[in-house]
């Protein structure tokens, strides 16, 4: 039961319109696995230098945040410093250090085996599969990729995805990746590459689903005082893939509510920097963004 | 009963990845009552010069627009010429001829007086005021304006908002016009200043709806084929209003579904350059895709 996820923990130095924050807590992992952990076991695989603090290690064992996994190396954690235009959609990064993430090679230990849900983060491809085959037959197994992977290591990606049933992706890196600006056709063809279901982020605009038989569109959650996208797309990934877990299935309509989900999460995160907002929900609140979501979404039938 | 529009009426030379046109029958006025006639009566205020051929004319006609209202002047007909980047979102103007559209003084007959729904298409609002007071008395009065009236006629544009029900713009207007880059925000202060409904537009991303007790929120409609996205906020428009003046009411549940309804017009319009999809349509077709719609949107309660 439960998910393992590997992928970054940083340090995030970020500029928006509303202020800026130096060295909060970010990573994709750290996003994942707090937006996750409200709905299932979540267990680490990452690393982090000698400057990471005990706070952050605490706040994350508060969620339930299994960090038996999370190795400690010499050196410092990996730093990523960015900067995001007057309406949020644009981002610049001016800076990163990847520090100890610049070797990381991910070790699992005994009890992550079993996991039956891998969410395989934004790293290189040749790692992500051996993540993969140190596993004993996952139920689910879902990736993330970027532009910097899709344009230098193409061929090992290729493979990765002939592996996985889902990819979670941005609009941009679906259309680079298939080579293809229309994104039905993207997705189209990515699909015959070897992932069941792709899904695709669009930020302030929501997200889609395309699987073999089945296309799935929501808006996203309008929310009235973004601070910092930062995270968000990490968030989207582990509510999405919590709600999978909690359900044990993700048939069509398993899939739409775990989208649903993982946009209420990615809501959540944008109202400040950081994960705080993140790791301080309730259940309920989740649940009470999930129905108004459903509120703003509904139309009736003609 | 029935729609009044007032609009432009235009040939558009049309650049993009997919191929180009010259000199198709364009404008807001055109896109809207064609969208519009599947759903009622509509009458267009226009002006075209002499080299508007009786072709778009009997074309029009045969769609039941009434073209009563359509004035012929010396001189050339307003043309468009555009381009747009390659994944469609993005669109320069390479040129704009208004010719006899520059001295367009809209002249309501009284037929058109009584009309129940009137829609001020982007034109200079002091002439969209101008309409408005020609009129007995509208059940719902809808407007349209652009970045041009919003910076060089303020003023006058904000009077006009101050006399409309509901306001349809895009999402980079509704920034412009509140000064405001959060949409929500945004959409909040617009309100204040007379429309009771605001609808954004979004272009590939959907449409958002904001009134005094709701938030709408739909994706648009998947396409495969998009060869030209001119005219499709206008079919989008056409659709809502056509839609709205069947049903003769325009509360929350009417205003959600004549939304759906404009993205469904909107979706055939940018399957080929000019208005020939969107004119040979036939009302199943339309329903067909309504209900495609809601099957591609529709997620379960938690």
């Amino acid at each position: 039961m439960g998910i393992l996820v590997v992928g970054s923990v940083a340090f995030d130095s970020v500029k928006t319109p509303f202020g800026n924050k130096e060295d909060v807590l970010g990573g994709a992992a750290t996003y994942f696995s707090i937006a996750a952990s409200y709905f299932t076991d979540v267990s680490i695989i990452a690393v982090v230098g000698e400057d990471f603090p005990e706070k952050h290690v605490t706040f994350l064992r508060q969620k339930g945040v299994d960090l038996s996994g999370l190795e400690r190396q010499k050196g410092n954690t990996f730093r990523w410093k960015g900067e995001y235009g007057v309406d949020l959609n644009t981002r610049t990064t001016l800076d990163t250090q990847l520090n100890v993430f610049a070797d990381f090679s991910p070790k699992l230990l005994s009890s992550h085996r079993p996991k039956e849900y891998l969410f395989l983060g934004n790293i290189d491809p040749d790692l992500q599969r051996s993540v993969l085959e140190q596993m004993k037959g996952p139920k689910l197994v879902a990736c993330d990729t970027m532009n910097y992977w899709i344009e230098n290591k193409r061929e090992s990606l290729l493979k990765t995805l002939s592996m996985v049933d889902l990819l979670v992706i941005n609009d941009a890196e679906t259309r680079e990746l298939a080579d293809e600006p229309n994104l039905i056709r993207a997705a189209r063809l990515i699909l015959t590459w070897g992932p069941k279901m792709l899904v695709i982020k669009r930020g302030e605009y929501g997200a889609l689903m395309f699987s073999a038989n089945s296309v799935f569109a929501v808006p996203a959650f309008p929310v009235e005082d973004v601070i910092d996208p930062t995270g968000a797309g990490d968030s989207f990934a582990g509510g999405l893939m919590g709600y999978l877990a909690a359900a044990g299935v993700h048939d069509d309509a398993a899939m739409r509510k775990a989208i649903v989900m993982g946009s209420v999460m990615a809501s959540f995160t944008i109202m400040d920097f950081g994960p705080r907002v993140l790791g301080d929900l309730t259940y309920p609140e989740i649940e009470s963004r999930y129905r108004a979501f459903r509120k703003i979404s509904l139309f009736e039938d003609l």
